[in-house]
This record gives structure tokens, C-alpha cells and sequence, in this order.
């Protein structure tokens, strides 16, 4: 398949397997326990994280297990023979209660909280953070560049510029996210996306002139030809030569698609180049733009009115810039029957103990009004505390919510329909439509309010005094 | 293996494609052609680049091959029937001249130099650009905090944040850049690099106490136990439960290899350590922090006294963080029996044409000194010329040099040999050594010098006024 399937359990980092053999040897491993994972920071100093590849991490811990190979090297790493062979016969068979691919998330509620054997659950840790970080990073910069680009073409040009491997997915992403196809093959053929392009500066070069190089192509590719118009001058030799081309090409009964912008203002540029295009009748040729796009410049080239109608975002989508990573953290909440807690210095870094659910409160209209954490087993919250400011609150009174986890995976078996990129788009669009608009501002977004029960809250507060008793 | 292996042509732009059958269709596909890598802008605000991926560049090279599977897809896609058929039988069979793994290299210079079909220099785009600008972002970065580093212990804790499966050729790259070991399993096993890890706060708060945890996991690894001892309370709890345990592996005739701290002031919390650590006569107990390091964090806690052993560096490193990418590029500079260009209305955008060598020149104490970009047939330069400011030049003369591109493919064969990771960080250790001090400062870098020679000079010129005559 298009990249290593199933993944390697060695896919991971050591400590999961020198923990998993203290834990093995002290017979702790079997005991139940519960892990949440969240993230801290929205990337992009933006108002929401759309969730994605969650339903990659299921399957890929559908197929987890150790071959010969990894079992032999790990050996020589000096595990255990009984260790060994229980890794040998492992499977997860854990389950999970979570939010989906395209669901809107904020800070700190949990998102997926993992339920198995303390082995299982703590093996599975990095190749979650792994996946549904990056993921998400790239589906919330796609909807960035979305919600900017309003309805207009957005492909995916940053195959050259990404992180390695890591591109396969993120191209993926990048549709869940909202982008429409991808330059990208492989993601197109592995994941069935439209793929999109069209030539290289090189290959105008590589004619004797930028007419002959149009007409070369223009003839190869009657019926789908997007000529590039900057090599040499764009308003003096480019578009008057793809004027002569889409003359010709419509004798012949076709009509060109396109033209495209790689260099220069785009605005004065795609303004300029529609005037002359219109003056001859050319009304359908389409104005394709590329080179250092993001949401920003997006935003300003359409307050601008530049008449563009597809846009090819590369290096900024694809490696999620300026921020690079979703800091999403795997937290343990509950082991040996009872609730945990991790301390720190810093109030903002104390885990929420306890097997915990998350309530999303809408507002009149039935839009997203503020998420509370609770525990799964008190009464429906009437009140939310701010995590960290026990002295503020706010009333949830009469509020309609759903609940934002759902079961997801049930022993080791994912229990929701796989949908394809296009699918999670549409539910992701759905879910964005009910995030209120302020939320999803660029500059200085209003923040959602996520708070804690009163369950939650008195928790932490006796596990606190609890753990200041000894230290 | 470890990731796709041989990787897939599809793994490219889909315009690669499209031009190569209007190249082929155009009977132009079998002309031959010459193009450069190089990039425009050093990353981090820096005075180098670490070049990486060369070999595993020329390594996919040597195995690019379409399979019925990739073909089947192109045929479903509309490509033709012949151009299918050419693909069938295709292999890289084209030469490079180029800069090695290793090497130092600067803004302008081809770094490397491809020459073959048209259609084969053409295809391999994508597939040079993904992975030389990646490995060569994060060996950059890493030789950065190496750098900062001094010789302490230098782990790669970035998995968990890592862009998806682009991590595993990202813990290869921190390894050439200068790092000692890694948390990445599957690039530990793929790579042969010594794996690093110890426990997770997750690890010690699944034990009834944080003694009992300490103990359970000395008792399993009581040779290479590693406590992580900010749980709960680093200097009341953490430090003097690892110092109990240090003394219970002692009377059983082992050592506690070292403590962890992963939250807090590493500064100040390191030298509490450190003293009570000494003071209880356990000076070999080694102390290794992590939390959002990078190289300016590890600078300034070194020059602040803290006397750290190990440093763990994940985000920041993992992703090339601020920048997340190189902007190396790929342009023709040569076909059809000419020397080509591409006009840009920026001076700097536009390439510079004709078949090229790079001289590094050599400062009498044999360091580098400025490299000069040259025909390859006309005289070593006595002078070399701003590439962008024509009345600034610098003298050559009686400098020593040496040629930064070589023959590293020959015909589609690798004609260097293959280096392990440890192997290619000696080699940049080498080059690093080369590199003046003035270069690798983090603030405001002195610029090194490239130039352009009296050939490519008036070449540019020439090919510059002969399109300007048609524009």
C-alpha cells in the first residue's frame, strides 16, 4: 500500500516498551485503566482545531501486532523472553469514546479517552499523537485557508515542500480540511482525490519559444489545458500567447481552461490578465494563482477583488506553518479503580483526573455555546467552573448540549463507518457551520468557553490535597 | 521495510506527468537537458544549511520503476496508451554532479546537478525536493542545537510531534545533524541508531506511590533505570525518592544511570539536583531534562551553569521549527543543446543558465572562504561577481579551491558509498569544522560569500537581452 500497512508497532517511542515490561514484570499491566488526550493551544493563534485522522488511528490499532522481525530486534535490545512472547500474541482490544474526524474541538476537553489494560493503553500513546496531531494541524490550516478562499478551487500544491512521507497524509488532510485536489499522485491515488496540475516553467523553457511551448501542450491536452503565462513577461508575452492558443484551441471546438499565475502581484496580475482575456471573448478561461499562499494573503488578494478562481496553496498548508506541530498530550486519568492526577507547578499543566465525558452546550439558535468536562457519572452540569479560575462560572441552565464523545471503538474493533476524505469534509463543513463566527475571526478570535463540573472540580481537589499530604 | 520501499513514481506532482507526455508526445522527451537544485533562503534565520537526503535521493532513484498497479491508475487518469508503454519501460538512467550528505551549502549554488532526458530530469522533481529540502531542514536544525550543545548527550524526543511518517527519515536526519540517539524505535531499528527512553509521568502515577513506581522499574532495569522525578514534587518527592533508589541499587551492586526533569526551570532545578544528588555522594547520577527545548533554551540554561548531561529535543528539532521548510527549488538550465533561462521581474528569481560547477574557495588556514558559481569549460575564476549587484566583485586570485560538485551518479547508478547515519554526522562534523566561526553565530550570521563568474555573468546577460528583444 501507499505507506507502510499496517504500521510497525516499533513506530513508537522506547519508553512505551521499557514501561510496558516494568509494568509486565510487576503484573501491573492487565490492570484497567483510562487515558485522555487533549491538546493545550490552539495552532495559528486561531479559535478552533477541526479533528482529523482519527479513523486512521482506529484502523492502523485495528491491525497492531508484532511481526518476527520487530519481536527478533527487540530481543536484541534485551527485552524479556516472557515479555517477547507476550508482545507476540498482543493485539488492542481496548475501547475508545471519542469525538470524530471533522468535529470542531477546543482546549483541554478530552477529545478520545482510550479505556484497556494499562499495557495496552500506554503502548498506544505515541502513535495516537503521532497521527491525530498532525492530522489536525493540516485539516485546521486547510479550513483557515477555506474559510478565506470562500468557494473558490483550492488545490493542494505542496507535495515539494513537506515533511517527508509525511505529505501522503497531509494531503489527505488538507481535503477533510476543505481543499477540493491535490498535485500529489500518490494521496490522489491512494485516497481517490482529484489530482490537479499543469506545467512547469521548465517546460515552456524548454521550446523554442512560449508559443510553441503552448501550442505543444494545448495539443496534447485539448480538453483540459492550463497554460502557465509568467515564464518570460505575463502581460506582454504570456497571456497574448494564450490568447492565440485558446483562439486555436476553440477552432478546433475546445476551450481552454485555464491560465495560471505563479509570480509578481497577484492582484494587479489576475486583474489585468481577465481584461485582456475578456476583451476577446475568453470569459471561461480560468485564472489559476499559486506562490506563497496562506489564509492571509488569500483574504487580502478577495478584499482586493482580484478575479481569481482557483488557488494552489503549497508550503504554508502542507507543513501546517508558522506553528508545525498540534501540541495534543495523553494523559492518564484513572488506574487500579481509582482517579489519577499528574501535579504540576503550573495549575494550567495539572491533569483533570477521573473517567470524564464532554457535554457541548448550543445556544438558542443551536450553535456551539461552551463545552463542560464532567464526570460520566454525575447528573448533567447546571453550572461550569473555569478550569483554572474556580471563581468564575457560568450557568448552562436549560441549555440543549449533545454529548461530544461517542463510542467509537469497542475492543479493539472501530465501530464507525470509514468515510472517504470528501465525506469528512462535508461533516466537518456541517460541524464548522454551528461554530459561531467570532470563533473563527483570524485576528484575536473570541475563545470558547470550556469549563469543569462540580464533579470534576472537587476531584482534582481532593486528589491535590491528597498528593500535598506527602511532598 | 520501514517506510514505502521502493518508493512509488506517483509519489510526485501530477504535472511531472502531464509534461512528460506532451514532452513525449512531442517527440522532445529523449532530448537532453540539465537542471540545478539549489534554494534562495537559509532556514532559521542562519548562516548554513547541513545538506542531507542525498543518498536516500539517489537510492529511490536506482529503484524508481512503475508497477502495474501505478500504471493502471495512469491509464484510468487518461494518460495514452504509448506514453503508458514508455512508462512501463522506464528507469532513471540520467547523472549528477553534486554536494554530498554532509556538505555546507549556501543560498544560489546548484547543489546538485541533473543531466539526462528531458522527461527524466523532468519526473524527478518532486521526488528530490521532498526529500533533500526536508532532511536538509532538520540536519540543519539539529547541527544547530549540536552546536549550542557542546558534546553533552543530544536525544530526539519528537515522534509525538513529528509530521506523521515523515518522522522516521526526520530521527535519521537528527543523527547526521549531530545527534546521539533517538526515541524512535522504528528509525532506531531501520537506521541502526541507538534507541533512548525512559519513563512517563503516566508510568510513576499508576503506582500506589512514587517510591513504589522508582523501585518497580529498578527492579526490572536496575542497569540502565532513568527516574523521572517531576511528577509530583521535583525537589521534595522526586529527587530524594530517586536517591533512596540509588542507594538500594547501590547495596545490590548497581548504579542509577539518571534522573529526568521535564517541567519547571531546568536552570534552577537541574542545580538543586545536581547538589543533592553530590551531596548523598552520587556525583555519576547523570541528570537529563527535556521540555521545549531548542537550540537558544539550550544555550542560554549552558550558559547559565546547568550542569545537564542529556538533552532531550522533540518539537522544535523534529519539525524545523520556525521555518518547517527549505525552499530548495528545481530549474532547467539547460536543453536541447542551450543553455535556458527563466525571467523573473525579481533580479533574484531569475536562474542562471548553462551547465555549471561550483569552486569553493579556500582561505589560507584551508577554511571556506566564498564559493564561485561557473561555466564548467571556461577558466577557474580569478574574480567573482554579486550575483544580483554587478559592480560588486571579490578577488580569487592564488586562493586555493576545491570543487563542491562531484560525480555521485553515473548512468542511474550511485557511484558514491553508503553511509550509515553516525558516518554522514562525521562527515558534516568535518565540513562544520571547515565553516568559519563568524557563519554560525544564531544572531545576525555573517553572510557567506557566493559569487557568479565572468561566464555565467555574461551568459545571464546575453539570453536576458535576446528574450527582452521579443517582449
Amino acid at each position: 500500500m501507499h505507506y507502510q500497512n499496517p504500521i510497525s508497532p516499533l513506530y513508537t517511542d522506547f519508553y512505551q516498551l521499557t514501561m510496558g515490561q516494568a509494568y509486565f514484570m510487576n503484573k501491573l499491566h492487565d490492570q484497567p485503566a483510562c487515558f485522555d488526550y487533549f491538546f493545550r493551544k490552539i495552532p495559528y493563534k486561531g479559535g478552533f482545531v477541526l479533528l482529523s485522522g482519527v479513523q486512521d488511528f482506529l484502523q492502523a490499532l485495528e491491525q497492531l501486532a508484532f511481526c518476527k522481525e520487530d519481536l527478533d530486534f527487540l530481543q536484541r535490545m534485551g527485552f524479556s523472553d516472557e515479555f517477547l512472547e507476550f508482545l507476540r500474541r498482543f493485539k488492542f482490544r481496548g475501547s475508545i469514546l471519542g469525538a470524530s474526524d471533522g468535529d470542531i474541538v477546543f482546549p483541554l476537553s478530552p477529545i478520545l479517552r482510550i479505556e484497556g489494560t494499562l499495557f495496552e493503553c500506554q503502548l498506544i500513546e505515541t502513535l495516537l499523537l503521532n497521527i491525530i496531531n498532525f492530522q489536525s494541524l493540516i485539516a485546521t490550516k486547510a479550513s483557515r485557508v477555506r474559510f478565506s478562499a470562500g468557494n473558490r478551487i483550492l488545490s493542494d500544491f505542496g507535495l515539494r515542500r513537506a515533511q517527508g512521507y509525511g505529505a501522503v497524509m497531509a494531503s489527505k488532510a488538507a481535503i477533510a480540511g476543505g481543499f477540493d485536489n491535490t498535485s500529489n499522485l500518490l494521496a490522489a491515488h491512494a485516497f481517490d482525490i482529484p489530482a490537479a496540475g499543469t506545467m512547469a516553467h521548465s517546460f515552456v523553457e524548454s521550446f523554442e519559444s512560449e508559443l510553441t511551448a503552448f501550442r505543444h501542450y494545448a495539443q496534447v491536452f485539448p480538453d483540459n489545458c492550463i497554460l502557465l503565462v509568467d515564464t518570460y513577461n505575463t502581460l506582454k508575452s504570456g497571456v497574448p500567447n494564450a490568447i492565440v492558443v485558446a483562439k486555436e484551441l476553440e477552432a478546433k471546438g475546445f476551450k481552454l481552461k485555464g491560465i495560471r499565475l505563479d509570480s509578481g502581484d497577484l492582484a494587479y496580475f489576475s486583474k489585468k490578465a481577465r481584461t485582456m482575456l475578456d476583451m476577446e471573448g475568453l470569459q471561461y478561461v480560468k485564472i489559476i494563482v499559486s506562490n506563497q499562499l496562506d489564509e492571509y494573503v488569500i483574504k487580502s488578494l478577495i478584499d482586493q477583488g482580484a478575479p481569481i478562481d482557483v488557488m494552489g496553496v503549497g508550503t504554508s498548508m502542507i507543513i501546517g506553518r508558522p506553528d508545525g506541530a498540534l501540541d495534543g498530550v495523553y494523559k492518564l486519568a484513572w488506574a487500579g479503580e481509582k482517579p489519577r492526577l499528574k501535579i504540576s507547578d503550573n495549575v494550567q499543566k495539572t491533569t483533570l483526573p477521573g473517567k470524564k465525558i464532554v457535554y457541548r452546550f448550543l445556544d438558542a439558535d443551536g450553535n456551539f455555546y461552551a463545552d463542560c468536562i464532567a464526570l460520566e457519572d454525575e447528573p448533567v452540569p447546571q453550572r461550569m467552573i473555569h478550569p483554572f479560575e474556580a471563581e468564575k462560572s457560568l450557568s448552562l441552565n436549560d441549555l440543549q448540549y449533545k454529548l461530544l464523545l461517542k463510542p467509537i471503538m469497542e475492543n479493539g474493533k472501530m465501530i464507525i463507518p470509514t468515510q472517504t476524505p470528501f465525506q469528512l469534509r462535508e461533516i466537518g463543513e456541517k460541524e464548522f457551520a454551528s461554530l459561531p463566527e467570532e470563533h473563527k475571526r483570524f485576528d484575536f478570535p473570541h475563545i470558547y468557553k470550556v469549563g469543569i463540573s462540580e464533579g470534576v472540580t472537587n476531584l482534582r481537589a481532593d486528589l491535590l490535597r491528597n498528593y500535598m499530604k506527602y511532598s
